[in-house]
C-alpha cells in the first residue's frame, strides 16, 4: 500500500513553490494545473536569475519540449544547482527520441541527477536504451506496461524515480514498482497532460520525503481527476477545463478512495 | 464541388505529425485545435534540430506572429528543408503589413515556395503588392472578398494556394476559386483562431495531394465548427472550449453536409 | 466619484491596439481577456521591430514575468519609444522581490517613466524600498491594504499611477487614492488574471486621458467580471472560461452600478 492521501494534504497545506522551466505550449496549462492542485508555479528560466530562483524554490521541473540551446544552458544550470541544494528535480524528456539534440541535451541534463524522470514509455525507453518505442512527436507508440523493465533500469543506473506514464502509469525507484490505472482515453487529446504530470510530481516531490510515494500520488491524482472531468465533458474543450475543476476538487480522502494503485 | 469528406477521414485515419514553428500566443490552442481534428501536433524551434525534425513530419507550419531574429533563422532553415524534401508547408504571415522586419522575414521565407499562404485579407493583400488594406495588429481592416484578385495575384506568382480568410474565405490556386461561407462572428474574439486555421490547412495538406482542396477542407471544417460552437455559447471564453469540442465532433459526414462552400 | 462608465463605453468604441510584451505563461489568456474586453492585443517584442511596432500601437505593456536579458533589451527599447512618443505604457514588475536581475531590470525600465505601474503589494512595497513583503512567486504575501503607503510613495517619487492589486486593489497617483472591492477568491487560483489587469490598465490608458481613472476602470471591471464568473463557477478550470464571458458581457452601466470603489 502506498500512503497518497497524506501527501496531498500536505500540499495543499504547505502551498510549495515549485520552480518550472517548461515549454511555451503548456506553461499556461502546467501553471494552472498546480494552482488548482494546491501548489505555486513560478515560470522563470533565465541565465541571469534561474540559479537565484532555484535557491528559494521548494522543487524544479525542466521539461525539454520545446528547448533551444539558450533554454538548455539554463536548464543545466538549474539542474545542477537543484542537485547541489539537495532539492528534488523531475526530468520531462519530451521527445527525446525524435533528434540527436534533444539525447544529447538529455544525457547532459541526467549528469545532475534527476530526482524523478516522467516520459511516456517510448521516452523512457529511449532514455533506459531498451530496445523499440520510437519517439513520434510528444506521443507514445509504445503501450506503458511494455516500459517497466526499461523504467527499472533507468531508476536503478540513475538512482532516479522513473515514471513511464500512459494508458497506464508505472512508478518505480528501481525496487518498487506500482502500476496505476484510470484516467480517460479523451485526456490524451489535451495538450499537455503529461507534462503538468511531471510538475505535479515535482509538487508532490517537494512535500513528500519519498519520491516513489510521491510520484504514485501525482500520477493517482491525475487519473482520478480525468475520470472525473470525463464524467462531466465529452469533447477534449470542455474536458480541459473539466480536468482542472477536478484537481481542484479532489480531497486527500477522496483520492485515497478512488485511486486504482497496483503494487508488484 | 470540392470533395472535402475524404480529407478529414484521411486525416483521422492517418493522424499525421505537423510541425508548428509558430507564436507564443497561440502554441496551446493550435495544438488543442490539431489535437481535437485528428492531427499529431509538435512544436519545435531550435536551430539545432529543426531541419531533422522536418524530415519526420508530414507537414509544417510556420507562423511569424512573434518572431525575431532567431526564431527567422529556424523558419528559413525549416522552409527550405520542407521544400527540399518536398513535403507541404503552410505560411501564415501574421502582420505582415506592420513593420519591415515583417515583410523582409516573409520575403525570405517565400523563397523557399510556400505550398499554401493563409492569412487575413490584408495579409494577403500586402504579400500581393495589392493596394489598400492596412495591417492593424493582426486584425483585418479588409474584407475577404476584397482579396480575391490579391491572393489569385499571390497564387499565380507563387505558385502557391492563396488562402485570405475572413468574414468569408477565400482559397485560390490561381485557377480555381473557392469561397467558404457560415462560421460565427464572435469566433475573432478568440485568438489564435486564425493561426489555428493555418495550422489544420497544414494538417489537411498532409494527408491530401492536392492542396487546394486541403485549404478548403481546412476552412470549411472551421466554419462549420465555429457555428456548431456559436450555438452552444455565448461568449468568448465559453466559445473557445466548444470551438474546440466542435472541431473533435465534426465528423466527414457532417462537414460534407453543413459546409457552404462556393466555386468561381 | 470617479467616472468610470465612459471609459469602458470608449475602449469598445475604439478598440485601441496595445502591444503587449508580456510572459509567455500569460500571453493567450492576455490577449484574450484584451480581445474580450473590447481591445485589440497585439504581442510584439523584437528588438528589431518593437520600436517600429510602438509608434503604431495605443499604448504599452511590459510585464517581466518570464523575461531574460534579450527581452529586457526588448522592453528597454520600447518603453523608451513610448516615453519618447508620449504613449501610456504600463508596467508589470513580476516577482520583482525574487532575484537581483529582476530588481535591475525594473530599475532600468523605470527610467522610461511607466504612466502606470500594476503589481501585488509585495512587489509595490518592493518598487518603493518600503519594508515588508517578500516576492513568493508571483503570489503576494502581503495584504493590498498594507500598501497604500508603499503605493503613493510610488507614485510621488516617480510620477506613476500605481496600482497595488489583491484581495482589494488599491490605485493611487499620489494625491487621489482609490480602493476597489469586489471580486471572488479562487480568481487568485487562474494563472495570469493579475497580468491581463495589467494589459487592461493599458487598454483603458489609451482611452482614457486622466490615467488614475484608467486604472480605476480596469481593476472595476475585473472585480466585477471575477464576480459574475464566480456566481457561475464553482472550480478554476470553468472560471477562468466564464471570467473571460463576463469581461465581454459586462457594459458601462453594469460597471457603474456593480462596482464599489472608496475614494480616500
Amino acid at each position: 500500500m502506498v500512503d497518497i492521501a497524506p501527501v496531498l494534504d500536505a500540499l495543499r497545506a504547505q502551498r510549495p513553490l515549485v520552480q518550472n522551466i517548461t515549454n511555451f505550449v503548456v506553461m499556461n496549462f502546467s501553471a494552472n494545473a498546480l494552482l488548482a492542485m494546491g501548489a505555486s508555479p513560478a515560470m522563470v528560466h533565465a541565465v541571469d536569475e534561474v540559479e537565484d530562483f532555484v535557491a528559494i524554490s521548494a522543487s524544479l521541473v525542466v521539461n525539454i519540449g520545446t528547448l533551444d540551446a539558450g533554454w538548455a544552458q539554463s536548464m543545466r544550470l538549474a539542474a545542477a544547482k537543484a542537485d547541489a541544494l539537495g532539492k528534488p528535480w523531475v526530468l520531462d524528456p519530451v521527445g527525446v527520441g525524435a533528434t540527436r539534440f534533444r539525447q544529447q541535451t538529455c544525457a547532459d541534463l541526467m549528469r545532475h541527477r534527476p530526482s524523478i524522470i516522467r516520459g511516456n514509455a517510448a521516452e523512457i525507453m529511449t532514455l533506459a536504451g531498451a530496445q523499440g518505442g520510437r519517439s513520434r512527436g510528444v506521443d507514445s507508440l509504445a503501450n506503458s506496461a511494455d516500459a517497466i523493465d526499461a523504467a527499472q533500469h533507468l531508476a536503478r543506473a540513475t538512482g532516479c524515480v522513473a515514471v513511464a506514464s500512459g494508458e497506464a502509469d508505472i512508478v518505480t525507484d528501481g525496487e518498487r514498482v506500482a502500476t496505476i490505472r484510470g484516467g480517460a482515453e479523451m485526456i490524451t487529446l489535451i495538450t499537455g497532460t503529461g507534462c503538468s504530470l511531471s510538475a505535479a510530481t515535482a509538487a508532490m516531490a517537494a512535500v513528500a520525503p519519498d519520491r516513489f510515494v510521491a510520484a504514485v500520488a501525482a500520477c493517482a491524482l491525475f487519473k482520478v481527476a480525468a475520470e472525473r472531468a470525463a464524467a462531466k465533458a465529452g469533447a477534449p474543450g470542455t474536458l480541459a477545463a473539466r480536468f482542472l475543476d477536478a484537481l481542484y476538487g479532489v480531497d486527500a480522502g477522496d483520492l485515497a478512495f478512488a485511486a486504482s494503485i497496483e503494487l508488484a
